[in-house]
């Protein structure tokens, strides 16, 4: 365990970290340079991380995953209103759009290797999370009676985390969110439908 | 233009390529295994690819865009019945359950830059080939009164295409065809639902 301070310190390493990565991309930050943008000398760097920098990198990609939901918040964790959904498709589409054809996570999961166990644990941690926000905000709708007892959560939440990852792919080769829209709209619209109280 | 023979014999240097970097990755397939595979000299190699390997990997990249349309025929060519539609659905699924978690395409337009011109001019003429496709499907249903007035082919057809693509990502890092299973069959239930013929 590491203490308040160790922790805070170790994050201030990650955050440099990332900073250092989305700034000159993972090939080009050193170690060296991420030492010196968080003031840590390189037996602190080796003390938090002493595998180096592949060990550093798979933090930078738990903290990039955390901020894909951070991002998303407070309306992915409290999707209990059509206009709560309504704001976090917004919100999703805005995320995306302002990162455009760069995608930090990627870049870091491409570098640890995307077929090695260490990054797709951090995609599936990544993808549950989220999915299982959706899920709850869908059983919760359901409650309420906004969601048809039709809708499956599990399915409809996997289906519409599909939706946007690759909404999201075809925007990074792209540059337009046009099917990532499209595919939220019409997921929206999905889950509308055939609600009791529409009925 | 080339001739007939000529064009014979590029598909069969293209076909050579696309088997040797399915096998052995595209770092390891050389220009010489590929005319031993394909029974052509450097000379001709060179004939039909002036430019050398990395023309040859956008030939081979074109070949692969064209196999993924090929593969879900006649089903998406046709899409003009709910029979069809399901029939497309299940070889969607069951090729890409059958590709798993190495993608050939995915492979060269990383290889070539994911980020370059030539690569994203690939990526965009397969998603609107393929696209394109889907949309005439829908257009059709609505003229036979399958779909209602009310979907938007354009809309739909796009969220479609993201809704395969992230399934297929997601399998791709998972092993898992939930993902896109739910995907089409959420995409499938909204194409169906409040069609004239239901109501």
């Amino acid at each position: 365990m590491l203490t308040k301070k160790g922790a805070a310190t170790r994050q201030r390493i990650i955050d440099a970290a990332a900073d250092e990565i989305r700034e000159r991309g993972v090939g080009a930050a050193t170690l060296d340079d991420i030492g010196r943008r968080s003031g840590t000398g390189k037996s602190q760097l080796f003390h938090y991380f002493p595998e180096g920098k592949e060990q550093l990198l798979m933090a930078v990609a738990e903290w990039e995953a955390g901020q894909v939901i951070e991002d998303q918040q407070p309306y992915l964790g409290q999707l209990t209103s059509w206009q709560a959904w309504h704001q976090w498709r917004d919100v999703v589409v805005e995320r995306y759009r302002r990162q455009g054809v760069h995608c930090p996570l990627g870049v870091l999961i491409t570098e640890i290797g995307r077929h090695t166990p260490a990054a797709q644990a951090v995609t599936r941690q990544l993808l549950e999370q989220w999915q299982r926000q959706i899920q709850a905000g869908i059983e919760e709708m359901r409650e309420r009676g906004s969601i048809s007892r039709d809708v499956d959560p599990v399915r409809a939440s996997a289906a519409l985390i599909a939706a946007i990852q690759g909404g999201v792919t075809i925007l990074m080769s792209t540059g337009s969110a046009d099917h990532l829209e499209a595919a939220l709209d019409l997921y929206l619209d999905y889950l509308r439908a055939d609600a009791p109280s529409y009925s």
